[in-house]
């Protein structure tokens, strides 16, 4: 009864929606109200303790900290994007600094409150949202960037920092962020951090394990970690960062960022192309890595359903190529330093592949605009892919010759009870599975799962690429991890935070904990 | 007394040199004669224990694996490269599995006997040698490519495979490992990922926090951490191969490794230039990574103590510039997919540099042989550095336009009785400072320690770069790391390893630990 004991000490309060397995815990309505009891308590404490500690010149910080009032504010903070998931919290706090995250969280421990930490909330798990009443933490109102070295490149800057305005900055001093995704308008690099995103300049830049140069940290009994290095080399012991990457803010608050910043290069290139089967695009995904090497700087892929999609639910696109008949679409960029270089390299490349039978079609962007059209279709998937009514989204990582099986397998599987659409990042084996079907229904997601998880399994895949395990996959962990690295898991959680209070029934299978 | 209590559990046989701070425990002859015994039984007992548990159709494993008869392989593998540190193990292992480090560190747990794990014994801190008589496990006898994926370029092989090796084997797929290092000929994977490797081809791919897609691990207690994927994404759970990257074998010791290595590219340039000043040096920098870009793959610099080190000590090299009388030499190496391109841009690249008056003089080496030559002054000076007497050796991270103060400061601060040499890689911010002195002495050391470390901790620098801390600064990683990220490091180091047998001394103060 282990597990049920330690799920009581964080007084949960009821069920939402989406959380079946957690429904059948032992949590009644005296346990509610006991929460209810201790959030006005600590409200009051919180305010009352930051008033004392807080400087006098920070009037405001408490007002603003506490949200309760703002029901509209409160209800988005507590869905996630999708509509997936809605927890029930009453309390969203906007800390300003480091030293307020701190005593917020060292609060919730010692009081055992669980919270969940925050940024853009734009994840597709169900990690950012409360499963019940937790106390929501949101980065938004740790906004600035704090330094920028520009020989080096090296950005340092607070965790609630919207990537886009990020990129932004770097745009006008020379440099870009090494991540790009379709949620840049609102994800926060504090969240981008903790769910180590990928993205679209992967390819290219690689990892945020390889990016990333130092992080502040928080850990949930309040300690401020200071490895905020701005260093690319140091082996002075364990690199403790990379436990908070990727972590899904289970470890540890993310407070502060610094990371390497690639030069931006003069000139980029766009190709829109359409292969006529799966094969093709492998074969021409080969071939770039080879021919375009240092240049190239995304491959991505999108099947015909994916751009039908787009097409039909997205104001103002059309499809690039005159017909549209094709199987399969692939986007190739390249990034250099030399801008008509660079163009022929692209058109030789074309033409060669075109020479093979590897293209059927294709057409390079003749402008910004063009180039900002193609990327509009690739990144619009998602944002089209909820239009249609309900969606199961699934991030997959493969080995790229079975990639697009399941794809198959899986829409022969549904037959005509689902579209079924397959896109993602090609040139990493990254596939974006998506199930589209009229509404979420019991009967579609026994057909789905566990099927996609034990496909990916057996092809020793990963069960989430990018997205993280949230609290969607958490108990789904095994398909991709064996039981003594999860057993080493579920031991570092409890030494970082033996309460559980960080960000709770995510990540980790409660089996485990 | 904890410390000493841990200390005696381990049991202690007599103090080697170097290692002054140790020889004040408590280890009388009395424990040094309970080692002998348990060594003495730990061998009859590991013999009689493998012969039973291990196939019949590997006989010769007992034999091959226990090496006390040979007394040279011993003594050698108690020898750091340096022959600064000297260890007294009576007892050197080489398994051939991973069920055999398994079993073998099993044993070794349950009876608190400390082991050393061991690569190619290439390191520079006097991390892979016993401090007393710890039982060594070398991993030479692991050196089995296990696949290469020729679509991707992943790489899986065991922990004991060479460097060199496994870059020849790749260049015949056309690949090439991401990382290269002056002791390839005997480092071994598991090493440079052990210690986090840096190396020359680090400012181009990165580090191996960004390369290593999978690792196998044992730990302590004989536990196998199946971490060996093979996908360049997946985010499902924490990213536990982190943890031990670079933590020098004192969680656990690494089995099998998977990598990503990158496309050969076919074009490969190499510039060896002079620079007046250390200014110009830092300028050139700046516009190569913008001007050369993407073909960018290293930029090394020497001072002329180097330079003249290496012509001096070396057979068979000589300076490839007309005089000799520049202060500074940079080598700058492009690699890309066009040969004639990207001559040319190298080309355009000096000539600019040369009507800017950044470079003094400068030559493109003709062919393969010339190229060889270059590197080999490059890579030639740490072996030249040890001909002279004895050396300090420190691997500073600094901020670029600070990193070769401390070269001069420290030159004025020792005077006659030191020759100062300061080289790196100028692109990643790491200087390598070699102090060559007639012999080791008190005196001398007093004057460069701890300052050096004090000098660099002020400027926000690290005091490893990418050697790591080893026995030789385990002591000072305060100089660079919070006391809050070394508590967290002591208690991981305590999570996993209880009972402290890997690799005790190195990297962690014992103090905290």
């Amino acid at each position: 009864m282990e597990r049920y004991r330690r799920a009581s000490q964080i007084l949960l309060r009821y069920v939402s929606c989406e959380t079946r397995s957690l429904s059948k815990r032992p949590c009644g309505s005296s346990i509610a109200g006991s929460q209810s009891r201790i959030q006005e308590q600590f409200i009051r404490e919180y305010n009352t303790k930051l008033r004392n500690v807080l400087p006098h010149s920070m009037p405001r910080v408490c007002t603003r900290t506490v949200q309760v009032q703002d029901e509209d504010r409160l209800s988005a903070a507590n869905t996630d994007w999708m509509r997936k998931y809605k927890g029930s919290s009453q309390l969203l706090l906007l800390p300003k600094t480091t030293e307020e995250v701190s005593k917020i969280l060292f609060y919730c421990n010692s009081r055992r409150l669980a919270v969940v930490p925050q940024g853009g909330n734009t994840g597709l798990v169900g990690g950012s949202v409360p499963v019940f009443d937790e106390v929501l933490i949101n980065m938004a109102s740790m906004d600035k960037i704090i330094s920028l070295d520009k020989v080096n490149g090296i950005l340092t800057c607070e965790a609630g920092c919207i990537l886009e305005n990020l990129n932004n900055y770097l745009t006008s001093e020379g440099f870009i962020m090494p991540l790009d995704l379709g949620a840049k308008g609102s994800c926060q690099i504090g969240g981008n951090v903790s769910t180590n995103a990928g993205g679209l300049r992967f390819i290219r830049y690689g990892s945020l394990h390889g990016n990333i140069l130092g992080l502040e940290v928080v850990l949930a009994n309040g300690t401020v970690l200071d490895m905020l290095g701005t260093l690319r080399k140091d082996n002075t012991g364990y690199d403790l960062k990379h436990l908070f990457i990727g972590s899904e803010g289970s470890l540890g608050i993310v407070t502060k960022v610094s990371i390497l910043t690639p030069a931006k290069l003069l000139s980029t290139n766009l190709a829109f192309l359409a292969c006529n089967d799966y094969l093709s695009c492998q074969k021409l995904l080969f071939e770039a890595k080879r021919e375009l090497g240092e240049v190239l700087s995304a491959f991505e892929f999108m099947d015909s359903h994916a751009i039908d999609l787009v097409l039909g639910h997205l104001e103002g696109l059309r499809n690039p190529l005159p017909t549209s008949s094709y199987k399969f679409y692939v986007l190739i960029e390249t990034t250099g330093s030399d801008e008509s270089y660079d163009k022929a390299k692209l058109e030789a490349f074309l033409l060669h592949s075109m020479e093979c039978a590897l293209v059927s079609d294709g057409v390079i962007a003749q402008d910004i605009s063009q180039a900002s059209t193609f990327w509009r279709i690739r990144e619009g998937i998602s944002e089209a892919s909820v239009k249609l009514g309900a969606v199961y989204k699934y991030d997959l990582s493969l080995p790229v010759e079975k990639l697009y099986d399941i794809v198959e397998e899986m829409s022969q599987r549904l037959g005509d009870v689902a579209k079924v659409v397959g896109y993602g990042h090609l040139g990493d084996g990254n596939l974006h599975l998506n199930i589209l079907t009229a509404e979420y229904s019991d009967d579609i997601l026994a057909k789905i799962e566990p099927f996609v998880y034990e496909w990916t399994s057996m092809h020793r895949g990963s069960i989430s690429a990018e997205h993280g395990l949230g609290l969607m996959k958490a108990d789904k962990i095994h398909y991709s991890k064996s039981s003594e690295t999860v057993q080493l898991m579920a031991s570092i959680k409890k030494l970082l935070d033996p309460n559980c209070i960080l960000n709770p029934y995510k990540v980790l299978p409660q089996s485990v904990l």
